[in-house]
Order: C-alpha cells, then structure tokens, then sequence
C-alpha cells in the first residue's frame, strides 16, 4: 500500500499547485451569465503575456494539446499545401503523422533523436525554395522524449535571411511558460500548448497564439475543420463567451495559476527552471549517467532525459520507482524505450522535490542493476543549490 | 453581493454533485503509470451501461460535445455523402452547420421550433431512396433549445421498414443518463453525448457509442481527421491509455458519477427525472404560462423551455432572477431569445430545488412584469411530488 | 437514494460558503513557523470587528461554543461567586446547569420558553443587591431553542441604573455576525460565540470577546482552569501562536469568513438576515401557524421557531423532510420535543434558500397530517421579498 | 515566492493524507439528524482498534490533545490527589504543570531531556507509596520534544509487582497509531491522543481511551469540570451524538483515516514507521550527527531531535530551511531552542519523503555553517530503503 506523497516527475501532466486546486473546486456555474466574461476576458490577456506577444490572439480550445496542434494547422493551411517539419524525437514524429493525416505536402527532416531542429538544413531548404512553395516551417521548441530544446531564433534568422513568407509553427507544449518563448520578438505565427504543462493545471485546454499574419491566413484556407474553427471562437470570445460548453473549472485553475506565475515574475519562473533543471542535470551526471540531448546548449530546463547503463533495462527503473518509492518518472518513448528514463522538472517545483527525484532515480537505478555509489547525484545537486558549484556558464566555457 | 448558495438550473452544465466534486480533487497523476488503466478502464463497462449498448464500443475525447459531433462524423462517413437531418432547433441547427462545414451534402427539414424530429418526414425521404444516397439519419435526441424530445424508436422504424442501410446518429448529449435511451434495443450507429449533462461533471469530455456497423465503416472512410480519430483511440484505450494527455481528474469524478448512477440504478434515475421534470412542468402550467414544445408527447424530462407572455422580455426575467436571485436559467436561444427562458431539470436534483426554480421564476417574472398571484406554480409542484395530484397519464387522456 | 443538494435548515452549524470551502482545503502547515501569524493576527482584528469592541480582547480556544461558555465563567469568577441568570429555552438552561457544576451560586429566573431574558426582574434583584453579591449577569442574547432575540441593551441598563458592577456575560452562539451586537456600546464584558453559526464555519473555535473589566477580573480569579486559560492564549496570541496545536484549517477558512462579511459589510449581512427572517415569518404565518416567541418584539433573525398544529408531531415533520426531501429543519427540543420545529436562517443564505425551506415545510407538514393549502407559505414571502408586501414596521404598528 | 510542495516534516500537525482531505472538503451537515450515528459510532470502534482496547471506552472531545490531558485528570482524580510524574522534556513539563494547575499534588521525578521515564525511580517510590497515596501514574510514551520513547510496559511491571492500585495514565499523543501501543495488554487507564498526528487529521479532536477502573473512578470524583465532562459524553454517544456541536469534518476525516491505517494494516503501519525511523536515524548519523536520545533503546520512531555541532545555531538551520527550501522542521524546544531541530517522521510518509528531509537538513545545515560533506546523510538512508544496509538488531548488538 502506497503512503505518503506521490512524487511527480514526468514532463507534464505536472504537479498542480494548491492554490490551482482551491480554485479549481467550484461548483458549476452559467458559462452564458452576464458577468462570465470576468472570469475569462482576463486569461486572454494573461496567456498573452504568458506567450510574450502583444499582437497575436490567443485561443483556447477545450482539448489537448494536440488538438490544438490540429487547430493551427487546419485554420491556417490549405489542403496539400508544403510544410518544413524535423523529426528528432516523438513528439516531433507525431506531429509530422498529424501534418500527413490532414493532407499536408510534409517535407520531413530526419535527424538523431537527442538533436534539435536543424536550422542549417531548414536554411538550405527555405533557401532553395525560390517559388515560396514551403507555406509553413514547423518547430518543436521543447521535443519532451529527448530533453532537447531548439533554437526557435536561429529558425526565424533562417526565414528572415532568404526572405521567406513561410508561417512559422511553434510546439511549444513543454517549454511555453517554464523556458524563455517570445512568440512576438521571434515572429512565431503559430504557438501551440496545452494547459497540463508549464501552466500547471489538468489537461483540458489546447491553447494556441496566432500571429496577424496567421489570423489573415485563416480568413481564405480551405482545409476542412469545424470544432477547431478560429472564427467560431472570435465571434464569441470578444464577450468571454465560447461556441460550446467550456470547461470553466479550468479557467478558475487558470487564473490562478496565471496569478502565480505573475506574483513570482514570468523570467523568474524561467530562471527558476533554469536553476532546478541544472541541479537535476548534474545529479545525473554526478551519478556518471549520460544525457539524451547531445550538446549542453540543446540541454531542456523542463524534462531530462537520461540514458540507462549497458545492460540495465529502463523499464525496471520506472517500474521499481512507481511501485516501491510512489515515484513516477517518464518512460523512454518509442525507439527510447528501455534505454532511457526522464525526470520531468517543470511547473511546480523546487530544491527539495528535485533532490527527492534525484533520490529515488539512485535508488530505483541500484536495485535495477545499476552500480551506483548512493548519495552522488544529490551531492552534486546540493552543491550547486547552495551556491557551492561553479556556474554552468564556466563549466560549458570550459568544455 | 451574493449570497448563499447558487441556483443553477440551465441545461447544462449541471449541478456537481459533492461525491463527484471531491472525486476530482485529487493530485496530479501519471497518465502512463501501469496502473492507469484501473482508473480507466472501468469507465468505458460503465458508459456503455449508460448507454445501454453490449456489442457498442466508447470513446471518451477530450474536448466537448461538439467534437463528439464532429468524431462521429469525420470516422463515419464520407465527403460528399449525402445525409438527412432536420432542424427543430439551435442545436439541431448547429449540428446541421457543423455537417455542412465537414462537406457533407446534408437534406435538411425544416420544421417548427417546438416540433420533434419530422418522422414521417423522414420515412417519406427514405422510401423514396431506392439508391440508398442517403448515408445517415441525424436526430436530436433532446433538443435542449425548445425543451422536446423526439421519437428515435420511430426513426429507427422508418428505417427499417424501408429497409434502409443509412447509419443512424443521435445527438443525446442532453438525454443520455437522465432521458430512456436505448442504444442497441434502438439500432443506433453514433450516439454522441458530453460530461456536463447527465453525467454531472464538468464539461471537458466529449463521448460517443459507436456500433459495429459504424466501427466497419469507420475502417473506410477517407475524411480527414487527426484529433478525433477512432483508430488511435481504439488502440491506446485497450490498456486504458490514451493517444494524447487526457483529463484524468474527469476520469476520477467519471468514476464517483457512474457510482451514483448506478447505485441509484439507471432506470430510478430516469423516473425521478420523469417525477421531477412533471413537477415542473405542473408549477409552469400552475402559473398560468406555456412551453415550447407543442404536445405532451413532447415534453423533455430534463429541461423546459417556457414562453413569457406577450410584453414580457424574458430577458429581463432572466437578468432579475440571476442578479436579485442568484439564480441562473437558461436563455432563449437564437429566434426564442427574448420570448422564452428555460429552465433544466437534470442531473443532481431533487423537490426542493425544482421549487426553488419555480418560486424564483415567479419572483423574477412578476419584477419584470408578469402579472403573477404568488405561490401557484410552486403549489401545483407541491400538489404533485407529495401525491396530492393525479398522474399526468390521466391528464393527458383527459386533454 | 439521496440526490441533489441538502438543504440545510438548522440553526447552525450553518451552510459553508464555498469561498470558505475552498480555503480550508489546504495541506497541513507549520503552526511554529516565524509567518504563522500572518494567518492569524488579522483574524484577531477582524473578529473584533463582529464583535464591535475595540478596548476588548478576543480568544479562539480550540473547541465549541459550550467550551466558551467555560472559558468566559472559569477564567472571570471564583467558586462560590452569585451570577443571576434566566431559563427561557434549551441553551439558557444549559448554561445555568454548566455554572451550577462549576461551583457557582446560580440566582436562576425561570420564564416560560418563548420568553426573553427577564429584564425586569433582573433590575428588580440587582436593585435590590445592595451589598453587590451578585458578580456576573448571564443573558442569551439569542435563545436558539425557542426563536428569542433578548434585549442586552436593556439588562446593560438595568445595571447601570442601580451602578451595580456584576460583569454582563452574552451569549451570542447564534446571534454575533447576524443579529446586531455591539459588545463595547453595550458594556458587555464577556461575549461568546463559536465557528458555526453566523461565522459560517465549522465547529471547532469557542470564540470570546473579553472586555479590560474581566481580563483584570482574569488576573486574580482561582477558579481552576487549564486548557481554557487565557494567560496562556494571551502571552501566546501576541505574535500569532497558540499554547497548543490549532485547527489552522478553520483558520484559513475564518480569514475567508471575515473577508465575506466585510466584503458584504457587517451591516449589510445584519440587514440581510432581518429581511430574509421577516420572508420565512411571513412564509410561517402565510400558512397559518404559530411562533414559539411571544411577540413580534422576541423574534429572531437567526431562527424560527414554529409550533405544529395540535394532533401533529413535529418529529413527523422533521422525518419527512429529512427523509424524502433532503431538508434538515431544528428539532423541538426538550419540553419542546414533538410540538416544535425550527426553521435556521443564518449564515450564508438567500431568498431561494428561504423558499425552498418554506415549500418543503409545507410537503412536510402536509404528509405528517396536517391541513395545508400549498404554496401560501411561499406566496407570503415572495411578496415580501419582492417589495409587493407592506414593511413589517406598519405590520406591527397596526397590531 | 514559494514554489512546489511544502515539506513538513514536523512532529505534528502531519502531512494530510489526500484521501483524507478529500473526506474532509464535505457540506456542512445536520449533527442531531436521525442517520448521524451511521458516520459517528464507527469512528469509535476503529479508535478502540488503534489503541488495541476492547473492554475500554473512548471519548472524542472537540479540543486538542492538551483538552484531553484535562479531561482524563478532572474526571478520574480528586482535589489534592497524589500523582507521580516526571519531566524529562517539554511535553511532559507541560503535564506537570497542568497538573498542578488543577490542584493535583504532584511527586515530580527529574532526569536528563534525552531520557525516558524514569522507571525504577518510579518502582521505588511506588514500592514506598504503602498506603496508596500515590493516586495515578504518569507516562509520556514519547516524549516529542527529545525524540524519546519510553516503556509504558515497564512501569506497568513496576506497578503490578507492588501491586500498586494507581491509575495508569499515558500521553500517547505523537505515538499512538505510529508506535506499538497496547491499552488493554498494557493495563493503561488512560490513553489520550489527539487527531493531528498518528490519525493524520488536523487538530481538533482530544482523543481518549479509557479503562473500566478509570470510568469507575470517574462516577465519584469531585474535581470540577462541565465541558470535558465523561458523562455528559457518555449519554449522548450512545446514539453516535454528542452533547455540543461537533467537528462534522473532521469525523468525516477520521473516517477516511482509520480506513488508511485498516487497509495498510496497524501492524505494517507501525513497521513502516520503524523503517522509515530508521532510515532518518542513519541518514543523520550519516550526517556525523547526534541525537538528544540517549541510547538507542529509547529512539523515537515518529520524531527525531538531533543536535547540531557547536557554534551552529539550530534556529538558522530551521529559518534556512523553512525560507529558502520550502521546509518545516521541529524547533528545539525551551532548554533546547538553539540546539536542537527535529525531522517528524510520523503518519503519511514514505521513503521519497524522508530522503527529501535529509537533503535538505544537510543544505540547511551546510548554509548554517556545518562542514557537511553532501550526500553522506541521504546516502546512508538509501543503503537501508534499498536493503543494503546490515539490520539495526545487528546494529544495536554490535554496540
């Protein structure tokens, strides 16, 4: 029997904050009473500042994330239209299936899972295609199965340089609200996340940022679409309203979690992450285990994924640290699996609960068959807590 | 500043019952832990049960009742394919709009609001398509804008003795747990329904009973669809995962609402429906006012849709009752707006608050100018729930 | 099977407003730590302001309001002391048989129950206690048993018409935060009130305002005392901690009660439990029945007390609408057992509420047998609460 | 800003576990209503399993565990009594104190904090007592303050082998339903607890357990008392009531409670105490620390008092934790303010948890300017959760 509290480490859904829950249990209430825009009108404006785009609108579509990934690309492409997509981990994958699914022309990149979206070869590419025949340049911000952030700016650079007309599609499920993201500094048309991440509530909410080139774009795409249709939720949203039956328990999680975000500061929430995450990394490598990600500069401050040793079987580790230690971790995902577990570190979190993770991986990876000197990863966490490591900076200097 | 508690009787989303609000307040959990599916997979034996289905099969997608619809649509049936549907009402209106934006060439029938599905209509239009063009009959179970629920059995006749292969659709978001529906016993192929009716949750969940006919042709058809697909949902929800991060704290207040259903049993449930939407419709009558819906045969068990007297802006009723009283109905909808409010009676209910929906409703039309002699509606309720009344059988032989 | 909300109509513990719900949901926390009193130092403050004293001192002992009553006696008197109190119901008698066990020398009036305090009596034995043997007057302000609102003005008066110094004990359980009191304008000296009734909490705080004149009184007292010491709380209180571990739940949940009140304002809340008491009187005597309380002068605001028609038994009534109508009405208690039931209306409450009382009192009294014509009860008050009824100052002027 | 989980690792107030809130987050509801007892009359029947009685009777006073301190002494001793105590921490300094607050004579035995009861000093005096002046005996089972737990069988041995008559009374607050307790097999008269640390609830509830020989005592004894009354109880618990408003809520807790610790087993629930104890105890040993206990045989398995090297101030270590890491630890308490911080270790626990404690501890420790070397403390922790680890009973004999 299980006792005592559950210890959430995948990347999302994440742990939700007291205060999220508090809000969140309400009794039902009339989502067509003429005050409910109070409660809505303003997650608007917070999931803007949230996505740092004074221009854009934002949507919320009850769903997930992945419905809103459908959401972008059926308002503002057309039919058999071409699109830039990397594949380099599962979710990347995924969304290049949906893009196929739904009629796309989908020139797919292949790279090694664990590297980021390759600029260079998007560059080229974009380049190439002198006849703008690439109508959109799909980037997965934060690939979760692999731990690797991208570089959203060097992708725009890319557009930029060769004067592409190219929107510019954003997956930004795991990094919006928890890594640095500007949707409007770095001309993101299309910012696709989902409530269950960095901003801490249940599933249920698949929220997008859509530039006014996108919104434009919407207004004469012919792809086929109905419940995801922007111009049903622009129509009602302008008093708060939405099309259909909205999960309101949702949007009281919301403004709540929004405050919070607001009262620690959006660039100390990400500066939080960034201290956390590099905690967590050098537990790990104070354990002598190895990264997914190939590079410190594509390391993600929001999940990290880490390799098992020769002859250790991941799938022990999570299953000994579920069932003994009320532990969860992320599973290896797909060609990942067994090779790899994840430490999910995003939303609500801190010191403490990083060195519970680092922790239970020790002991989970021990009675896995792991050789492991107890006590290493959490030494080389605290040590950095405490301020009694160098900086990351020195150390990638260095490297 | 408002007091007490807050009366809702719109149709949807209804009153939580307090089993199912404490059920969902739990933590966050892992959505791929192995023991998810103990959670999950009870939840589909249970729906079913709802639906009254064996040989059917469930989908829950995250979304609401409207991307019910569209699931059931976008699996089944192909562009093109020629459907017959009948608009009776804003939600038989909406559905119609939502086929047509999903190319389907849709054979409407128009009748009055506060009619039910044309049957005969319907069984003219199929016996007189010897080539079987017509893909799928679409009926709105209860149409929850003018409160009137239609005959399915008597479609599901006018298709069988024309020997019809159409699929038959049911839109029972607002009957399905509160209103007899029978699924299997009725031959119907899509039944769509939501969380926020009947089941008593938060809306946040779109679900479906899918036939095997409709599963085979779902194997076939070449819409497009990514979010909504069958297939991907078929797969994961053998272990009771699910292809995208679903909202499990619905899952936990699914499983604590099918609890409630059948620990009352589903058919006391649809009695005490049947017992206090008559109580209702016995306080509009006893004030003087009549509904919607043009027969008794018609009248809907879970919501009541009333005409204000001429000179009266049931606006303005609408607006008393909820800033004076704290008390939310629901609106005229569409070409009813201004002329009708309605009040649901579904769900988590009881006496007490079917008179505290009628006393109201006295209040706030005499403060918006009805003339009103106080305490008529509530007595004829009364007379009713305690007995004191003949049986509504009677009455209706004697009209 | 029970389905719907209970409705609650008793005179306390009182219906929670979901805002103090939701705040008393909260993960256990440190009573130690150095911010504790940013909890509960306001709580302090704002419980002074229910009470209207600003010179006098205010305790939260762990406990209920009979714990209160202890404290007020334990900590202000000596064995063997005279207090003069009245017997006028239930919770009068119950105060004077805790001062007997406690060694007092009780001066007991006994006036029928429907009776207020006996003020002239009162003034007749304080006039005629010469010597000053007498040390505390005991008044229940709001005698919860029979529906009696005394008048403490009126006792302050006594005693100071004859300068006589006994300490002036209030029980103000089921009147503080919804009856006016005013503890300093009244010179009361010892003022006790719990969590669950006009505070809108659970039970769980024996709540007391203490003027200067009983802490000096406090200091050389020998009555033993223990847990109920205010020389612990009070060196305790000053930074925000208590001498043992508190319900810090019902902390956060009073924080929320207070912001309610002030948010509505104390005056508002007072006015608002006077019109809402006038609409169930109005409701009671629209159906045709009697009042505990002797005179419109007496009646309550918090409760209602109601005789049944000779031939029922109020146990019937309460019964029947506990058992088929989710409703919870007072008992008749003591000699009042069977001939009575109450009906409470304090805390969070509105007109709906009230009427939903009022029609399952008339089912309920209906089905226990006696002669009902429905809906009057209801009508009565819809008139009131709706403007359309004559104020009850002419009302009772006209008597 | 304080982000993520809250970790409080007092000796009580305890972690609530989820299940238990969830009970707990209920509507108010009517306390004399005719099915009350359904919820109520188990409650006592699962406390008498956790105190391992059966013949004995138990009492659940709204209160703490201070309140039930009082009520076991004002209803089984008389003004005057003889009883023998003894101070060998905070807490039972403070029984001391109430004691003779409450006009007991008490013989005070004085030994070391760090001690446990003093058992042969006891049995002399006891063997001296020949004319049974000595009334009741006094243990503090584990004395909170020092992390000591003392042996109650002892000084039941010591009293059965003067066959002494005096009552047995026992402080089990931070034991019982954590450490192995047994009323009846022990001879305990009086066992009191209280709701906010083995039974995981908030406080609120003085809990007690209460021998056949002590309910005897209580019909003759004299010593004032009204709302700690046995009797009073006693009446109205037949029927699961109680003679004041009772903490509805927390019953409901209670509820969910006992059913965790029923489920686990109160067997396993005590082992799982003992290894996590355990694990704590080599993690701070690990840490090169040392404990206020004074010999192995009387470390406490719910609290763990541990004193920090000199020129360390324990009070920064507790101010770091609590600011910087989001961490509640025990402070010293009187004599050992400064010296001393403690790691509750008792009710909803697990390893993850523990291993959070110690990581923490060493950080604070660390910035509180202790030499730590990181990891020492966790990783000897680990060595024992993961069984690589010799057993403390090889431990302990090898001392």
């Amino acid at each position: 029997m299980r006792t005592g509290q559950t210890h959430l480490f995948i990347p999302g859904p994440t742990n939700i904050p007291e205060r999220v829950r508090q809000a969140m249990n309400v009794p039902m209430q009339d989502m067509r009473a003429p005050d409910f825009g109070e409660l809505t009108l303003g997650l608007f404006d917070g999931l803007k500042k949230v996505l740092r785009t004074e221009s854009g609108r934002v949507f919320m579509f009850p769903g997930s994330g992945t419905g809103a990934w459908e959401a972008a690309i059926t308002n503002t492409l057309n039919p058999g239209d071409r699109v830039l997509m990397a594949r380099h981990g599962q979710f990347s994958t995924l969304w290049v299936e949906m893009a196929q699914r739904l009629g796309l022309d989908v020139e797919v990149v292949d790279v090694p899972w664990g590297a980021g979206a390759p600029v260079k070869e998007f560059a080229r590419r974009l380049g190439a295609d002198r006849e703008g025949r690439i109508k959109a340049v799909f980037v997965t911000h934060n690939e979760t199965a692999t731990g690797v952030t991208s570089n959203v700016v060097a992708v725009r650079q890319a557009l930029d340089e060769c004067f592409h007309d190219a929107l510019l599609f954003v997956d930004g499920v795991s990094s919006i609200g928890s890594i640095d993201f500007r949707m409007d500094e770095w001309g993101v048309d299309l910012a696709v996340t989902g409530s269950q991440k960095g901003l801490m509530l249940p599933a249920g909410l698949g929220i997008l940022g859509v530039s006014d080139k996108a919104m434009a774009a919407a207004e004469t795409t012919t792809m086929r679409r109905a419940y995801f249709e922007f111009a049903d939720m622009v129509k009602m949203n302008e008093g708060g309203y939405f099309p259909y039956t909205p999960p309101t328990q949702l949007f009281h999680g919301l403004r709540a979690s929004l405050d919070l975000i607001f009262e620690e500061g959006l660039d100390n929430v990400i500066a939080r992450h960034r201290r956390l995450a590099e905690g967590v990394r050098r537990g790990v490598h104070g354990m002598g285990l190895e990264l997914v990600a190939e590079h410190p500069s594509l390391y993600s401050d929001t999940v990290t994924a880490i390799r098992v040793p020769e002859g250790v079987d991941a799938r022990d580790v999570l299953r000994i640290a579920y069932e003994r230690y009320n532990t969860s971790f992320g599973s290896g995902l797909a060609k990942l699996n067994g090779k790899v577990f994840r430490i999910g570190h995003l939303g609500d979190l801190n010191e403490g609960m990083c060195l519970t993770a680092l922790s239970v991986a020790e002991m989970a990876l021990a009675e896995a068959g792991t050789q492991v000197e107890f006590g290493r990863g959490p030494a080389a966490a605290m040590a950095w807590f405490t301020g009694q490591a160098e900086s990351p900076a020195l150390r990638v200097a260095a490297e």
